[in-house]
């Protein structure tokens, strides 16, 4: 196993610590339970935004907390829920009185462990609600999820509601913008490699040497189809056919496309994966109005790359312009 | 050769096709010769910085064009340096009068053709200056070096100077702001796995099952020593206690510390080395007043990870404040 770790078991205890050092203008780490704030948590009469996953899809989550984006991120071991009093207290942390959104990808112990801290918040008299994101076109049910796998529009989702919660949207229209936004979104991905879970030692799963998997999880489950490895247009149209066809993105839409690095894949070849990305939407008269393209949603070291297409409207176009501060994620201040 | 990408020849090429589409408000990209220059280029009155070098190093150099930053940079083929013809037109491209800073990182042909490049400018009329970044503590000489190495500091001087010129600096001045960046910036690197040129189709260097390189070069030169591989807090004593010794770097200093991937490696990690650095320097009471953690100056997909230090004066930390609107580099607008 070839990382830069310490002990596979400190493994994200040290990265808490890491992000604490490096971003005290913007975050606070608690530990036992791990949760990170954004460093001025609870802000008072403002919507909380809360999510959290398994570690090892960095800078997802806690990357992303900070002004404009999430007020809290729980991050458990690597690739394994987060616990329901771990949520608990990030949501406590971050209850402004507004009540707080629960953003969730849909694996089935995230859902659980939510589900179980929103029981327990609003016991204690916060207004939760939850949306759960599931845009992977990739397959229906998968080794953790019952139904479709919450990627990329995730990441677009938190953006965009912590963009409205930041201009003072009430709850119930930061919800509904949150279920708007998961309807019209749609991802796939594909690895070259797997990825080796540190407490695991070695490879979650193989892959021959002209092989690659498409349709593939974020934590290394298994996708649609492996195959010989093809062009990088083959791959993208592979890839981009699916989640076209399934919302579907029609003639006359303006989308964000959003090209992400499953963590192995450098920059270089995200650009040419985008580039191909943007001659199909051309032909298909559709116009990405937005973009992001870089390592923003990742499975530790894996290679590969997904691609996440929202369809936009006026009100997510200003809000995805709308400033962020965090330190996965920053522009416009 | 596991890469998302169509045929060796065109990897360079549908990389800029790439950005092309992906930045038009930010950059234009000239082909034949290739150069990316910023979108409203020249700008009348500021002085112009141009760099660049081989690609598989991005986002560095062209990710770095924009407001603030660079104003053209000239990507050669990977791990090739750009030809002088780039570079002439570059110059010409954002020459606004006010003469054009070349910023050339130490690489034998890198340095031969961007002189080239700037004879050629003068001859037209344009005043050049050159600076040349050779930050790389690890080995004096190397494979493509005469003297030390340009790395991780070349991130920071295009940043600082970027918005120095930004500013409107006149040219001495900001190359003698470029000359004290450099004079105060070392970098050190390692790598757990080679990378794969494309065009070789081949890890560039084999390192065993267990070992790692201290020392290695962007791109994949040889270091200081190869290795079993260590727990990452060794590994960053490795890499920091000649950065520190250097310069040397003492109690009371201000430093910018940036933790770079060098492409395969995550930012779980990236974190870890980080939380090491800043215990290392709070031991020796030398303080971070700003700090730049992911993947700016990478090697393809290769795994490890470089550590670079500047000293910082008042305006140096001014100038990294300032805004920057690049692909790669992005805050404050």
């Amino acid at each position: 196993m070839k990382k830069l770790i310490n002990r596979p078991d400190d493994v994200v205890r040290e990265e808490l610590q890491g992000i604490e050092k490096a971003h005290p203008d913007l975050v606070k780490v608690h530990y036992d339970p791990h949760f990170i704030v954004r460093a001025d948590a609870p802000v008072q009469g403002k919507v909380g935004i809360v999510s959290g996953g398994g570690s090892g899809h960095e800078p997802m989550h806690g990357g992303f907390v900070g002004r404009g984006m999430l007020d809290a991120a729980c991050p458990g071991e690597v690739f394994t829920s987060p616990t329901p009093d771990q949520m608990l207290e990030a949501t406590k942390a971050v209850n402004g009185g507004a009540g707080v959104l629960h953003i969730v990808k849909n694996y089935t112990g995230d859902i659980m462990n939510f589900e179980m801290a929103a029981e327990m918040a609003q016991a204690e008299g916060i207004e939760v609600t939850s949306v759960v994101i599931n845009d992977d076109v990739a397959v229906q049910d998968s080794l953790y999820t019952a139904g479709r796998r919450g990627v990329g529009g995730t990441v677009l989702a938190e953006k965009i509601c912590g963009a409205a919660a930041e201009r003072g949207y009430d709850l119930q229209r930061v919800t509904e913008l949150c279920e708007r936004v998961n309807a019209n979104v749609r991802s796939m991905g594909m690895a070259l490699t797997s990825c080796v879970v540190p407490s695991a030692g070695e490879p979650t799963f193989d892959l021959g040497e002209n092989e690659m998997e498409i349709g593939i999880g974020i934590h290394g489950e298994p996708g649609r189809q492996r195959m010989e490895i093809q062009p990088a247009d083959r791959i993208t149209e592979m890839l981009m056919e699916p989640i076209l066809s399934d919302l579907p993105f029609q003639e006359g839409d303006e989308v964000l496309a959003f090209v992400n690095s499953m963590g192995g894949t450098p920059l270089i070849e995200l650009y040419i994966v985008y580039r191909k990305v943007a001659e199909m939407l051309e032909e298909r008269g559709i116009t990405i109005a937005r973009n992001l393209i870089g390592p923003y949603i990742t499975s530790l070291e894996m290679a590969g790359v997904s691609i996440t297409l929202l369809k936009l409207d006026d009100e997510m176009k200003e809000l995805w312009d709308d400033p962020v501060v965090t330190p996965g994620l920053r522009w416009g201040a």
